[in-house]
C-alpha cells in the first residue's frame, strides 16, 4: 500500500491512460448483458476508469463521465441504508456467507428456508429492498437522494427504459421474492418490493460518480470530503468483508486471489473496488465474461492493483 | 495496522494474558470434536494463544506450547507445497471459490463434476494430497520435513492414535476421493491418497510452532527469520485470499465480517490467522461451535484484532 | 381382481361399513392441513368412503355425501382437460416422471430448467392451469362445468373462503409460477394462472361425487353410464400411469407397494383410487400424515384393496 | 389382458418374429454402453426377444438364446433374496420411492442421510448386496445358485472380463458405498460389498433364461412350473410395484405411461417386463438411449404390450 499512498495525481492519470490503451489492444471477448433488452443497446466498446482518493481528488481516463446502468452496484448503497435502519436484526434475515451459487440461484434459498446467503446476491438484495420499502413511505426517492448526497451530485437519474425492461423480465426475481415471502422473510407486498429493487438497479452513474460516492467505505464509514459519518466504522468493515467474499458473483474467490480488494460487479459492466485507507477504483466496459463480470473492467482493476501494490492480503 | 506495528512485546504479552483471563470467564459452550474418537480425549479446558511477529519474536499465553492435533490447519502447508509442485495447473483440478456448503459436502462436488470449490474444503485438500502422493515417493516424510523446517523445530510428530482413528472413520473422505476419481481428478490410488491426507491431519503442533511456521504468509512468501523464500509473493497473496473467503468453514463470511483476517480453522480446536505485514496469531481451545470452529480461539482472535486494529478491510 | 368383480353390492356396503368401524377404533394420528387457515376448520373426525362400479352403482359408508375441499384431486380433472386441448405438445412442457421431491419443491424445477417432473406436483399442475387459462376465455367456469358433467350433478361449487385463503397464502405457488415463467414455460400472466389454479383447488365434492366422476379412468376413457368418451383409451392409461408413480406425493412408491392402485391424494384429506375395469374408490378423512396424505383414507383404501384383491401388480 | 391369455403359441411366435423384423428396419440410434470397456465389445446389432407364459412355455425370436451381461437386471434377483433374509427391516435401510435422479446420483443419497430412495438404483442395490454379503459366507456362489434354480439351468456364469472391468471402473459405486458407510448403512467392509455387487452385475443370461426365471413375479411369488414358493405373494406385488415406479431409470414414468408394465432395464441392453397373471417378456439389444435404456428392447416390449393389450392400467 505504501507505493499507492505516494503515487502523485499526475502519474496516476498517466498510469490509467496507459492501462486503458493496453486494454483496448486486447481481443474483444465476452458479450453485453442481454437478459433485459434495454441493457443490450449499449455500445460494447465503451471503456472508462476513475480513481477517487481520500483527499477528494479524482483521476480518470476514457468514458469515465458517461453514465451507465449501475445494476448490482446499487446493492452496496441499499445495504448501507438498510444496515442503518435495521441494525443487527438485519442479520437474522440475511446471512453474510459466500454463496457458491450463481447470483440468481433459487436452490440454496430453498435449502436455507428463505434466508439468503448474503445481501449482495439477488435474493439478499431483495430482502434489503424490502427493508427500505417497508420503512420509507417514499423509499425510491429516498434511495436516489442518498446516492446523490454520496456522489455530491444532483444529476443522477433512473433510466426509465431499463426500469420498464427490468419489470417486464423480472420473473426470476419475482420467484425469489415470493419464495422468501412463503418463508415469512418479506414484509411488504412483493410487487412493491420488486419496484423498489428494480428502481435501484435502474440508476445510471458514471465511473467518476461511483468512485466518489464509495469513498466512505475506504475511510471507515466517514466521507473524507464532507466529513459526514455515512455508517459506523464497524459497518464499513463489514460491507468490505462481504464484498471481499461475495461481491464478484461466482468469481469472488478468483478476484480475491488475483486482485485482493473488496469489490462489487454489476451486469451493466461496472466494477467498483475499495482500497481501504486509500480510495476507490471504478471501471466500466459492457462486455461480460461467463460469470457476469466485465472482462475489461476486471483487467483494468487487476493491472492497477498490481502496479500500485493494492492487495489487502 | 499502525497500532499493531508499534505494540511492544511486553504490552502484547500482557494483552494476551488479559484476553485469556476474559476467555476463561465465559460460560463453557460447544463440544470437543468426536467424529473420530481419538480427538475426543483432549481436555476441553485447554486454552492457549501465541503471536509471532515478523521480527521473529513470539508472545504467548496459556497452553501455547502444548501440541494438539492440527487437523485442517495442515491444509495450508500441503497447499503451499502443491502450489510449488504443480504451478497454475493445480487450478485446473481445484477452484478457488468459496463453497457455501459444509466442509465435507459431496453435493457440490457432484454438481461441479469432481472439481472441488477450493483447496481448503476436504475434497480440495484430497486433490492436494493426491498431488503430493503422486509426486513424492516418500510424500508423508517430505510433508513432515517441510513443517519442521517452517517451524524451525524437529520435535513435530504424527499422533499415531489420531492417524489410526482417521483411517478407521474415514468413509466420507473415501467417498469424496472415489467420486473425484470417477471424474478422473485423482491420479494415485485412493487408499494411498487417503493415507497421505490422514497423515497430514494427524500432525501435532503447538500454538507457538504454528504461529512461527506461518510467518511466510504474513511476509509475501519469505520466512522473515531465515530469509528463505517459501513461496512466491503472488502465491502468498493467493493463499491468504483463499483463507479469507474459505478458511473458516461455513462461518468464513462471518469471520471476515467480524475479524477481517485470512485464517484457517481445524477441528482439533486450533485457529491460525495471518496479519499481512505484521505477523501470525495462533489460538487453541478444543470446544467447537456448530460450524466446527473453536469458540474460544475465535473469541481470542476477534478481541485481539479489535484491540490492535488488525482487520485488513 | 376376480373376487372384486363378483362382489355383490349388499356385501360391498357391509364391507365398507365394517372397515369404517375398524378405522374409527384406530388412535387419532396426524393433523388437519393448516397451510391455509380455511382448511383447518374442518372437523378432524369426518370419515367417509364411496365405491362406484362400472355398472353405475355407488356403495358408500360414513360421511360419503359431505362435500370437502378436493385440493390436489382437482389436478386429475384439469390434466384430463389439458390433454385434450394440447395433445402430445403438453409433454414438451411437463414431464411424466416421478419427482422424488416434496410436492411443492422448487429445487428440481430449477435443475430441470422450468420443466416440471409431472403434471400432478404443484409446478406441473400450474402448467396445466396455464393451458386452461390460455385457452378458454372463461376457463374457471369451463372447469366447473366439466366436473359437473362428470359427476352428473350440478350442485358442485367453489368454497369462496378456501379460494380467498389460497390466494392469500399462495406465495410458494407464485414462486413456482414465476420461476417457470422465467424459463418461458408459462404463457398467460402469472396472477391469472394462479387464479385458475386456486379456483380448481377450491372446488368442494363428496366421496360419492368423486367416485362417480372418475369412472372414465377405470373404463378406458369412456364414462360407463353416459357412454360418453371423456378422453382416449391411451390418455386414460397415461393418467393412470402418472397417478401410479406420482399421485401420492413422496409416498407414491409406498402406496404402489402396499396398495397397488393408481391414486391421487389431496391435502383436504381425500384420496381417490382407480381400479381399472372395476371402478373407483374415494375416501375422506382430514387428518394427514407427514407426507400430506390422509391417514385413515389410506387405511380404508389399503384394507379394501387387500380384501378384494385389487392390486394391479 | 383377455386377448393375451388366449393368444396361442404359434401366433405369439409369429408376432414376435414380425416385431423383430419391424425393429430391424428402424434407423440405428443410441450407443452401446461404454462406461466399462468390456461392455462396449458387444455387437450393436444383436436383437432378441422371449416371452415365457405361466404354463411354462417360451416363445422367442432373434438372438434369444445368446447370453449377455444382465447388469442391473440382477438387482431384481438380489432384492428377492434380501427381502427373504431381512424381512421388513430391509425397508429401514432403503426406501421404496421413485428417485427422480440419474441411476448413480450421489446427491439424493446425501440429502437423505445415506438411505437410498429404492433398491433398484445403484445405491439401493449396494445396500442389498451388503445384506447378501453380510449374511452368507459364500454370498457370490449362493447368488449364482439362486439364479440357476430360477432359470432351471446350470449353464449360467459370470463373465470374468466384465467383472474385472467393473472392479477397475467402479469408483463411483465405491463413492456411493463409502458415503452410505459413513452414515452407518453398510455393515460389511466396502471392498467386499462391491465384490458382491460387481459379481451380480457380471452374470450373463439369455432372453429365454431371463423370461423363464422371472415367472414367479407374474405368478404371486410361486414359480408356476416347479410350484416352488420363491417369495410371498405380498413380496411379489411389492417387487412389481417398485419396478413399476423405478425400474427404468429416469424413464420409469414414461415407460409406465407408454407400456404400463413393471419392468427392469440393464445397461447391457436387456429389459425384462412382468405381465401379472400372464408371463414375462425379456428383450435385448445393446444400443442405449440417453437414459441408459435399450432403444429396440423398449420398442419391442411397447409394441407387444400394445398388440396384446397388456398394460396394467
Amino acid at each position: 500500500m505504501q507505493q499507492a499512498e505516494f503515487c502523485p495525481i499526475v502519474d496516476l492519470t498517466r498510469c490509467l491512460t496507459d492501462l486503458l490503451f493496453d486494454a483496448q489492444q486486447l481481443p474483444a471477448e465476452g458479450k453485453v448483458a442481454d437478459y433485459i433488452p434495454a441493457l443490450s443497446e449499449v455500445s460494447p466498446t465503451r471503456l472508462g476508469i476513475a480513481v477517487a482518493t481520500l483527499d477528494g481528488k479524482v483521476c480518470a481516463a476514457g468514458d469515465s463521465q458517461m453514465p451507465f446502468s449501475i445494476q448490482s452496484l446499487s446493492k452496496t448503497f441499499a445495504l448501507t441504508m438498510a444496515m442503518q435502519l435495521q441494525g443487527d436484526e438485519l442479520w437474522q434475515r440475511v446471512r453474510m456467507e459466500p454463496s457458491g451459487q450463481p447470483f440468481n440461484s433459487i436452490v440454496q434459498l430453498e435449502w436455507e428456508q428463505g434466508i439468503p446467503r448474503n445481501p449482495v446476491i439477488n435474493a439478499g438484495a431483495i430482502v434489503v429492498a424490502d427493508v427500505l420499502a417497508s420503512h420509507y413511505s417514499a423509499s425510491k426517492n429516498t434511495f436516489l437522494m442518498f446516492i446523490r448526497r454520496l456522489a455530491q451530485c444532483q444529476q443522477i437519474y433512473i433510466d426509465p427504459k431499463v426500469y420498464a425492461s427490468e419489470q417486464q423480465h423480472g420473473s426470476r426475481n419475482a420467484a425469489l421474492a415470493y419464495l422468501m415471502k412463503s418463508f415469512g422473510n418479506i414484509q411488504s407486498e412483493v410487487p412493491q418490493v420488486l419496484e423498489q429493487y428494480f428502481h435501484q438497479c435502474s440508476v445510471e452513474m458514471s465511473c467518476e460518480q461511483l468512485a466518489r460516492s464509495w469513498l466512505y467505505l475506504a475511510n471507515r464509514g466517514v466521507d473524507p470530503v464532507s466529513n459526514e459519518q455515512i455508517c459506523s466504522r464497524k459497518d464499513a468493515h463489514r460491507i468490505n468483508a462481504i464484498l471481499s467474499t461475495s461481491g464478484m458473483y461466482d468469481q469472488s474467490g478468483e478476484f480475491a486471489f488475483t486482485v485482493g480488494l473488496p469489490a462489487k460487479s454489476g451486469v451493466g459492466g461496472g466494477i467498483v473496488a475499495v482500497v481501504p485507507n486509500y480510495g476507490v477504483i471504478a471501471a466500466w466496459s459492457p462486455r461480460l465474461n461467463k460469470f457476469g463480470n466485465s472482462n475489461l473492467a476486471m483487467y483494468l482493476i487487476r493491472r492497477l492493483a498490481e502496479q500500485l501494490g493494492l492487495s489487502v492480503y
